[in-house]
């Protein structure tokens, strides 16, 4: 474990950069798992992070110490800072300093859209977003494909929140949707408050796309005037709308119903 | 209209008090309303406010000034603020300037669980609390009930979050969550990934409870023994669990169409 004090350290500036620019996340192909929970999956599911980083506060910790040296024993560099410059890495207020650097990944774009899907078109809030994945990753659908204008799918905001269900997932992101729609291989289904179909009648049991959009102006119109059919999730109260990650989870799991049902 | 620029007026600093402290909003038993959206809702389903509040550069958008027009015809107070003492009353950034303060409900407590409702144990997350708002009042659900540790349902967030369903619903807040189950004339079902029976094998199409916990413990152990049954979720994927917020949506839903089947 290598201690480093100094605010001017060049890794350290590179760390905060990682820490606070999507940008920069982008360009250096690098993200930051913030907390225990991630960097324990990240170990279980996908290997090493390129860089183990720890608040000196935590060191005391069982579970962190644990990972710790499970990096160490795999030569994973480790590094420890003092208290006020971890913070300065971390989003988590008063959770515990532990952080992983890892590498994006590069998925390959499927050349047509035929398994199970998640269109998102210009959604902005990262707790939506990663709340999305989770769902998308517990109902089985594996594959996220999201437009120019989405929120960040590798940002340690969207990263918490989607609870490791990234590293089951596959991301792709500035995506043209009006393409993948075109050429579909599966309906490609959109939530409308005014659709003629509600969720519970349409076939769901082969595979489909949803398509979600924007939280306040929803879908853009072009996407969903080349969707295959527009549904609604139907309401018994006098609010006209869900929010769209509570949507996404109705329909995930309408589909897991019809799938697994006798 | 009554324009006022110091930061010393008393009024400035009672609301200042109120945008910042969930304490000061609990003793006052009043609130702060953000956005257009809101303010919009309460004039159309609740009433007039106790006070409306612009920010100066949003007196030239004309959704806001009809607002304000059908405030002052109806003797409500309206105050215009310079945009940085505005800024320090709201906590959306780039949003339309507009507040109502507004006197928060004091609901009679049921004396026994008899309608569908859903019961929080200590959830923290002001998103989840107001998107699970928003689904029970898009679901039909009309009762909640919060214990001591769940986060404040009255707080600006978490208003904003609920997009209006706070109008709708009847909300209970302190509540001893033991006693309301214990007694409880309908059942109460608690979500749990080790559960027997799926939420989609168990019949919904009457009143039930839904009962959900704190983010990361779930509910308190003593609460989950009270409740009539625990319902699974099935999942699919290789992620364990769904954020509660989705949980709760799922939930909510597959009760709305087991109650709309044929």
């Amino acid at each position: 474990m290598k201690s480093i004090t100094s605010r001017e350290n060049p890794v350290f500036k590179e760390l905060k950069l990682l820490a606070t620019s999507s940008q920069a996340r982008r360009k250096a192909a690098r993200t930051l798992l913030d907390g225990v929970h991630l960097c324990q999956v990240y170990l279980d599911q996908v290997g090493l992070p390129t860089l183990c980083v720890v608040g000196e506060d935590s060191l005391a910790q069982q579970e962190v110490l644990a990972i710790v040296e499970r990096c160490e024993a795999a030569r994973v560099q480790c590094l420890v800072f003092p208290q006020p410059m971890y913070q300065m890495l971390s989003q988590v207020e008063h959770g515990v300093g532990l952080l992983f650097v890892v590498d994006t990944p590069r998925a390959e774009m499927p050349g047509r859209l035929s398994r199970s899907a998640v269109l998102l078109d210009n959604l902005q809030d990262p707790g939506n977003l990663g709340s999305i994945l989770r769902s998308a990753a517990a109902a089985g659908i594996e594959y996220i494909f999201c437009s120019k204008g989405t929120a960040f799918a590798w940002s340690p905001k969207v990263l918490r929140a989607g609870m490791g269900a990234h590293f089951s997932l596959h991301i792709f992101e500035n995506v043209d949707l009006q393409k993948l729609i075109d050429t579909a291989a599966i309906p490609v289904l959109a939530t409308s408050s005014h659709a003629e179909h509600r969720i519970y009648d349409v076939d769901l049991s082969g595979s489909v796309a949803w398509l979600f959009g924007h939280e306040g102006q929803g879908v853009a119109e072009e996407l969903l005037a080349a969707a295959s059919r527009r549904v609604s999730i139907p309401h018994l109260g006098p609010v006209e709308s869900l929010n769209v990650a509570a949507s996404a989870a109705v329909c995930f799991f309408e589909q897991v119903r019809q799938k697994t049902a006798h």
